[in-house]
């Protein structure tokens, strides 16, 4: 019989998030979870790591086969706690973050906590799937998510023959469950943020502002992007890489001085 | 007579560290300068934007042709700030971001709060610059990352036909200036941190960790890496791309499911 798979979890919204309980539900299908999850949510902390606090592990929840810690500190900070401190001694197959409640596509691959962690993931050489469902709200329908989410952790957890580092960027449709038609690799969509700032004026007399923005999408008509995917029906699934050299301007630069 | 330039400036540091006010020396060799800084070390923020708190926007310097504001945010908030709240109606030439207090050569691309903020500029299309000197001494000594970070602000305000988006990633040896071979493009050193968590004990009787670490260099004689140029007494820099699709696992991927 084969060993018994061991995977980790973690997320930026929070151990006590419904998206969070969600991957768990997908991951002990395949195996014994352990998780180290945020303790407050760290949406947008992209691959932040803690340099100035103290980090404190606290073991929350602990039942067959499922063991979550939580930690004061980004999600980049869970993984380097989890494969540094954790489990020197262990080997884990697979590494799960999310499933996040809003859209981890296109651009947001890089302001992503989720995303951070699963980028994190790779550098340990561990395959890692971010998941995230493209809806905000707390009470989010996750029952796609899950369903699709299995899917893909069932086919990278059994072929070894996958390329590493392997990091996916996993999105799923905010749409009923039996309307998903299935699942398109596709890549990072061009676009980006357009910020408004909401301005406001607090007790004291001081202006504040709020960040709020929306995504501009650079290139909707492509049908080979994430966000087409999305737009139409499908969970999109972008492989990452965390070499960002842009090898493609090289040449022309070394001419620059 | 062509218009004044107008550069805007970031860093992850606070504007009240060192290494801002040398890239301030730069950036008036070429014209306005306008600077959104954080109000408190950002290290190790990545492209971290926040999301829960307001953010406040203050004016502490004002003289001839500078103009610098703090902000309470992440180096993210501080270029979004800029781009789509302070300058509206006029059009920027170049953003530096910088001068770090610490290298951000090889992965430490993903982690900085300085790079950060580069690849933000990126999204306004709007060619940046991350400036950083590979000493984290408060009181480090910027006489070679003015040097070299002038000579690279020069070629690049002075070529139109550079292509966009354009972000540099510029990393400057801590040697004496006279000592500085010259500059070498170079790619990102493949590479990771190995972390170790120093364990305390708080007054409570709490067990915390502080993270620490050491990067692993995985390529150390690769001489076309920005690590190797450093090593060697070049200043590096690496034109950064900010589409994070692994294309050359694509195929492979797509007979997964």
């Amino acid at each position: 019989m084969s060993r018994e798979k061991l995977i980790f979890l973690t997320n930026d919204d929070s151990y006590r998030s419904k998206g969070f309980a969600a991957a768990i539900e997908i991951a002990k299908q395949f195996g014994r979870v352990i998780a180290i999850a945020p303790d407050s949510p760290q949406s947008g902390m992209s691959q932040a790591i803690t340099i100035y606090n103290p980090l404190y592990l606290r073991k929350v929840r602990e039942e067959e086969g499922v063991t979550v810690y939580s930690l004061n500190g980004t999600p980049v900070d869970c993984v380097k706690m989890a494969f540094d401190h954790l489990f020197r001694e262990e080997r884990v197959d697979l590494v799960i973050s999310g499933i996040n409640h809003g859209s981890n596509a296109a651009v947001n691959v890089l302001y992503s906590g989720t995303m951070g962690a699963a980028i994190e993931a790779a550098f340990y050489n561990i395959p890692s799937i971010g998941l995230s469902l493209t809806d905000h709200d707390l009470d989010a329908d996750f029952e796609g998510a899950v369903k699709y989410g299995a899917k893909i952790v069932e086919a990278v957890l059994g072929d070894e023959t996958l390329p590493r580092p392997l990091c996916l960027n996993v999105n799923v449709p905010n749409i009923p469950c039996e309307e998903i038609k299935g699942v398109r690799f596709a890549r990072q969509t061009r676009g980006y943020w357009r910020e408004e700032f909401f301005k406001r004026t607090d007790p004291h007399g001081r202006e504040y502002f709020w960040l709020t923005g929306a995504f501009s999408n650079a290139e909707p008509q492509s049908e080979d992007t994430d966000e087409w995917a999305l737009a139409n029906g499908y969970v999109a699934v972008v492989p990452v890489q965390v070499d960002l050299t842009a090898y493609n301007q090289m040449e022309q630069l070394k001419r620059l001085l």
